[in-house]
């Protein structure tokens, strides 16, 4: 069965905060405050708090991270939405792409005319190792993570099984990464703002200040299986992960009728998809592919009549390299095992013929765990209406788009398709 | 502006575990499966799994409680839902609710015909201190949480405000503490299945057992200001307080024409409200009444186009013996200040003119946080298709009921009306 839209719903504005890692200056509410102010200031017409009928807050895990629970109400209140109705929800890192798809239903169904979605984590509180041990909550707790199963491990066995499935390498994880670094710098929000080739310059130049031997690498590729790319869970090194980070993403959605109170130039959610599999990785037919996606692709798609080939430009959940791939094929974009040749071409690089995450991606844009899913939603907005920053902005006319948020080890899944 | 479910939904079947102290024999996905049971039992017709679209799950912090988190596609897995979509809510005390609320809005606008909310909590686990320290982290942490104000100590606030204003005492809060005790007692799925008389016996007992001198009680009201009954915040006692619950509820909604292959005897959920509230009681205007339940209300009961005089049962949220009698001042049951008075005069018992938490409450039910806004909906159904255990079944036949379930100290709160 198709599942439509029962009315049109727009993205109207979308905004972040700086992404990075803030502590001890920022918590989430004012992570909160700031995605807030550039998401009002992205409203072509101007809005008041007023007309906001609901709030619909992603978030993981405040709990472990800040000892904080309960900020759907904080957080309309800060915006002044106190006392129309504010819910939190969670699907480990789909927590934001969540929030998004039950606030794109609560227009759809009418009985909301304008609502706000946001997405929050503040990851920087506590030391990498308990976000590592918090992030683990998010998968099996009673066979993965007393087996020492935490997301790096977990995702390794899934490049594992593709490198033995599609003879996938080292190389072409890190190709993924190379290009998602290239796109980050053009990103002023992003954590990261560099190329790989500019840290590589960066830490000779360190090197060099301690009067020690500049390494010798001739290409990010010497870089990749060096000591400054020390391996995390074999085949996944330093830079196939994403960050820890500090963020807050925002975006309004409306009716097509109150939309144009705000903009003329609108941009509809025309398709939504959820899915869900097994917590565990063991319980699963494949380690290649997640089922998650593709019943959650396969619902979007339907419901907006495109497919796969329509779509111009996407922002993938890239939370290690190989899960970039994966999405990839998932989305159907490439067959399966044929998305590293893909990115080995530049095709999807921001003047490939299908630019994935041009905001820098989980991997440098950084991964606000529970801003993440919204934040691509701002990336989509800016790039559909021309107002990336810097030279990030795609050369062509964006039309169709997509979003893919996946929660734990692809246990969850959420993806949205956006057209002008 | 009345905002209308744009179709009928209906609840057609709803189940709890056994409330209790379980550890550590059930953990979060255990107590699931209890309720899971219950609940596919009480569908008149039966039901499959394989036609249910989609999972709502209130969970407050298992996150805090039992360091696992991304428990809704664990618990679409054990229901056999994968890969359908499953997402947890949380509003604090009010999750369970909330995720009832947006399964109601799905079915409402379409987008599913049949779906599951579940609603967990397993507290047990952690030292009480925890407990305590784990639903503080759902108050301000910025304002209230550093200054020791544990949610005791704020509707210690609110009772001491209430009795200064419209001279409540410790009496009348413990009233509502009797007959809660009385309402537990019929429940067998209740922690505590004792009247407050039966307690009084218990302890005499165990006191000549010991060889001590039994306590001299000739009435509850002695009890309330013995030893027995330590003043935890003032003017709040241990027998003011709910208890802390290892739990899990269960309920199935439909489409009106879905609801009709699995019953003849639906409830129609005719009315939802949310209202939110400064997460802070001191930014508040008034510590005597809640905002977020007034809106809540007006939304639910102009939704349903009924009026409070038309309620004939409901399940309100007794985290406190004082928060029952502001709900039913809230609720337009009772003026302000005349919640009381109604208490002694037993019109809240079983056989009174409005009877109110005939499951014996949070009180003696228990209250495992997430899961409580679903075991109230639980109870609704049962009373209102006349199998509620034991003798608590009211009197007459229930046509419109209301279910009111708050978070933090006010912070969140939502409202459904029940009709047949």
């Amino acid at each position: 069965m198709v599942k439509k839209l029962s009315r049109k719903v727009a993205m109207i504005g979308a905004g972040m905060s700086k992404f990075g890692a803030w502590f001890p200056i920022k918590e989430n509410r004012d992570l909160w405050q700031d995605a807030l102010i550039n998401t009002v200031k992205s409203v072509e017409n101007g809005i008041e708090m007023k007309d906001v009928d609901e709030l619909f807050l992603g978030n993981f895990s405040a709990d472990l991270f800040n000892h904080e629970t309960h900020l759907a109400p904080l957080f309309a209140q800060i915006a002044g939405l106190n006392p129309k109705p504010a819910t939190r929800f969670e699907a480990a890192c789909a927590s934001g792409g969540l929030a998004l798809r039950h606030g794109v239903i609560s227009v759809a169904s009418g009985m909301n005319d304008l609502v706000m979605i946001g997405g929050v984590e503040t990851m920087t509180q506590v030391p990498t190792v308990d976000v590592t041990d918090a992030l683990a909550a998010a998968a099996d707790t009673r066979l993965e993570y007393p087996a020492g199963a935490t997301f790096p491990g977990l995702y390794a066995a899934v490049a594992k099984a593709h490198m033995h499935k599609h003879g996938t390498t080292e190389e072409d994880l890190f190709n993924v990464a190379i290009k998602n670094y290239n796109n980050g710098r053009e990103n002023p929000y992003a954590q990261v703002q560099n190329s790989i080739e500019e840290v590589m310059a960066q830490k000779k130049e360190k090197a060099i200040k301690r009067g020690k031997p500049a390494p010798e690498w001739a290409s990010p590729h010497d870089f990749l299986r060096s000591r400054s790319n020390p391996m995390i869970a074999y085949p996944l090194r330093l830079f196939d992960c994403s960050l820890v980070t500090d963020g807050a993403a925002c975006v309004f959605l409306a009716s097509e009728e109150t939309a144009k109170k705000y903009t003329d130039n609108p941009i509809w959610i025309t398709g939504v998809g959820q899915g869900s599999d097994t917590l565990r990785l063991q319980d699963r037919n494949s380690l290649t592919s997640f089922q998650a996606t593709k019943v959650a692709a396969e619902t979007a798609y339907n419901m907006a009549g495109l497919k796969p080939k329509d779509i111009q430009i996407a922002e993938v959940h890239d939370c290690f390299t190989i899960a970039e791939l994966v999405a990839m094929e998932d989305l159907g974009f490439y067959p399966a095992g044929k998305a590293a040749k893909a990115v080995e071409n530049g095709e999807s690089k921001r003047d490939g013929s299908l630019p994935i995450n041009t905001s820098g991606g989980l991997k440098t844009k950084g991964h606000p765990v529970g801003a993440t899913g919204v934040a691509q939603a701002v990336e989509i907005f800016k790039q559909m209406t021309g107002k990336a920053e810097r030279n990030r902005q795609v050369k062509f006319d964006v039309n169709k788009a997509l979003t893919h948020n996946l929660g734990g080890s692809g246990a969850s899944c959420v993806i949205h398709i956006y057209e002008k």
